[in-house]
């Protein structure tokens, strides 16, 4: 009896979107028009009112928050059930340069070729729209009530690192309290699958420094005076073998492998070797590693180093000892892998090692982040991205980059995060020519419908 | 009856030097006056023929060569001996920028405070002159007919690296027949004692590349992307184990230990760790090692990076993974290695170590050179030093740094090649306020003056 109201429902929550659907594409250049470039203040201010109207406008009691940044906005929406779902997106850009290679002004949207041109039409606010008018559908296929709750929490710091969102969520448990999270945004594989990513790496990013004299030095002397670009070769080379396993004492204790399901899902990711070949220019992975290898390291933490510094650079030669050196690193960190307690493991096996003088300054740390691939919500999103893709959803247990969830996940009680969204791969975010495609974003508001109407069910005893 | 007779004549020698003081110091000045910076090829032709007509002067035969930089100039005079002393200069100087550093300006020669202040002073017109001085205070004291021959050959691009000398000594080899030389400059320690050295290793300078991948990579793929940066850590890291010794095979099979005299001249020079401790701000030398064993690893070839070019090296971070490495490194050699061998042996180490997709790109290469520290010149240079200046001359066996003396030993029949001259430690050579002082120019034309008078005795069977 339950299969027929559900098919009858989505009738009625797809037909309300294709009925709407000018209308929120209507919305999402709005917001477009109004630059909001967090990395020179420009308009953030101006497109956090539009915000504000627009998630009242939908039904939401809205408040804005003011930071030592751009204003954070809370809106919220009860449901006929206690559970909640939180929407995290932003409201601010990246800048639009070059602006000689956008076809048309990157603040003056403009449809064309079945697509949406405009910066942030993208990134992120079509995905904060979509979002909108799933809730609004799904609102009017249960007569006004909504199943469950809904509560977006909206940002116009993200494109500069999110300075202040984390102490805001630590500070507003209460208002933001929910059972599960959508994240900023999400999209189809070329194959036309959509993803899902689960989890995302924490960092650890340090700059290691050292100096051995007080000035360099002519490589004549090179017998008996302290090089600092061989201190630091050698200090380098002591943090890693040539299996890329990390040799930092007790770094890997508290990684946690990836479960059978974790496994399952790894197993199933396409292939990206011909892609990455392309791409890259590369004929094999990182020592040889087979693809499956490589799906299977993402839980394993890595140390990249971002760039060397050190010596003479310019032409020619330079008969010079350096006396400093620097190189500015990244860590890779898996669950549950602290990044604090990193940076102190990485500073005892320096000493221990004889690099007492090397400097260590910590740059940037996350967390590491992970939903669980058992978490009702994803089986959820997964039928539901069956049903309007026709198409099995990559789900990704984990990926290699990092992500701010973790300022959220840890807080509001270890919540499930997934991210339904409306990209595909060119959609140009960041770059010249951002835009969105609509077909794209209709099966996207189809998607995250589906989870809303179906997310109070889950948490069912 | 010998010792009177010598006696007598460095009277006379010395008579000659200081009555005719004022005279050297006026063609010092008068070189110098003459503007001649390679660098920039201003004045260096005038300046040429300042030095034709001045080595005409002394009464030697002058011969000016064209060559594809400036000219080279060579001055010949014949001794009652067949044995012919070389002496080596250049007419070239440093850019004298900053102009505002210098109390007078550096082509407006001065003497103040006992001090002859210009541009080219002391490197290399200064020492020059010395040389004619002594020559003329020889051939008077042997009434008109010098004990030995003496050819002079001055250069105008010494400056700049030398471009066209080597080539010239191959093609003049007749002309610049010779069994010594004097090497372009020499002076006193701070102790007050004259040095004399011996040899010069040779050099290899080289750059290391590396390319992994068409672009650079975000870090959230470092477990499967190639990072150009580790593959350079890793093949620098195959180069030199941590006691410093160079681990490319077959690298040192032509090394030559010091003999059992440059061991016991070694052991005599200056400890210099104070003041090495007050330049460079270190405590301890290398890895340690003692005063001694420092004298000592002169005769050891060393590996130098000059620098490390790879990804970021701007402010804070940024997560990438660099496609491209590259460091430019330099080998001091010690006789006889070889730069070329050496270089196809680098080449090979770093095949036979999986770093076949390293570059290497030649930047530099001179051969080493050493005079036996028993060739009877040193012994003539040391004992006419211990005359002059009541000090047993300070004996290098080699020096760290490099220098083109090959090019003229090798091709000259492996000639013995010294350096005595008119410099002092703070003598700014290359730096604003450059400068002699009166005293050391007078010393080093005495004892210039005894070498060329002892020269023809110590060939004698």
């Amino acid at each position: 009896m339950v299969l027929p109201v559900k098919g009858n429902m989505t009738v009625m929550i797809d037909e309300f979107i294709a009925a709407h659907l000018d209308e929120s594409l209507q919305e999402v250049m709005a917001l477009c028009r109004q630059p909001s470039v967090s990395a020179r203040r420009e308009g953030t201010r101006e497109c956090a009112d539009l915000v504000v109207a627009l998630l009242a406008r939908h039904g939401l009691e809205v408040s804005k928050f003011e930071t030592a940044g751009n204003p954070i906005i809370v809106g919220r929406i009860a449901g006929r059930s206690a559970r909640t779902l939180l929407c995290y997106n932003h409201y601010d850009v990246q800048p639009p340069e070059p602006l000689n290679l956008w076809q048309s002004p990157p603040f003056e949207p403009v449809i064309r070729d079945g697509a949406l041109f405009a910066r942030g039409s993208r990134d992120d606010k079509g995905e904060l729209v979509a979002r909108l008018a799933a809730l609004a559908a799904v609102r009017h296929a249960h007569a006004g009530q909504l199943p469950c709750g809904v509560t977006f929490i909206v940002e116009g710091e993200e494109e500069i690192g999110s300075p202040h969102i984390a102490e805001f969520v630590l500070q507003h448990r209460d208002l933001l309290v929910c059972n599960g999270a959508i994240w900023e945004e999400g999209g189809i594989e070329p194959e036309g699958a959509p993803y899902i990513s689960l989890g995302a790496r924490g960092l650890l990013a340090v700059e290691l420094s050292v100096s051995t004299m007080k000035t360099d030095a002519h490589s004549g002397r090179a017998h008996f005076l302290p090089s600092a670009a061989w201190r630091m070769v050698r200090a380098l080379q002591s943090l890693k073998d040539d299996s890329e396993r990390i040799t930092i004492e007790g770094f890997q204790s508290r990684a946690i492998p990836p479960t059978a399901l974790d496994l399952e899902y790894l197993a199933k990711l396409p292939d990206s070797l011909a892609l990455d070949r392309e791409i890259y220019g590369i004929e094999h992975y990182l020592n040889g590693r087979t693809s499956a290898e490589i799906r299977r390291a993402v839980f394993e933490p890595t140390c990249n180093i971002q760039g060397i510094t050190t010596g003479y650079q310019g032409d020619g030669l330079k008969t010079v000892i350096p006396s400093k050196a620097s190189a500015k690193l990244d860590f890779r960190l898996v669950p549950d892998q602290v990044p604090s307690e990193c940076l102190e493991l990485l500073r005892r096996h320096l000493d221990k090692h004889g690099f007492g003088d090397v400097n260590v300054m910590l740059l940037g740390a996350m967390h590491p982040a992970k939903t669980s691939s058992a978490d009702p919500l994803v089986a959820l999103a997964a039928s539901a991205a069956q049903e309007v893709y026709a198409k099995s959803a990559v789900i990704y247990p984990m990926v290699g980059g990092s992500s701010p969830i973790y300022a959220f996940r840890g807080p509001l009680g270890g919540i499930p995060v997934i991210n339904p969204g409306i990209g595909y791969w060119d959609n140009r975010a960041h770059a010249p020519n951002e835009h969105i495609r609509i077909a794209d974003f209709s099966q996207a508001v189809r998607h995250i419908a589906r989870i809303i109407d179906g997310f109070a069910d889950i948490g069912a005893p």
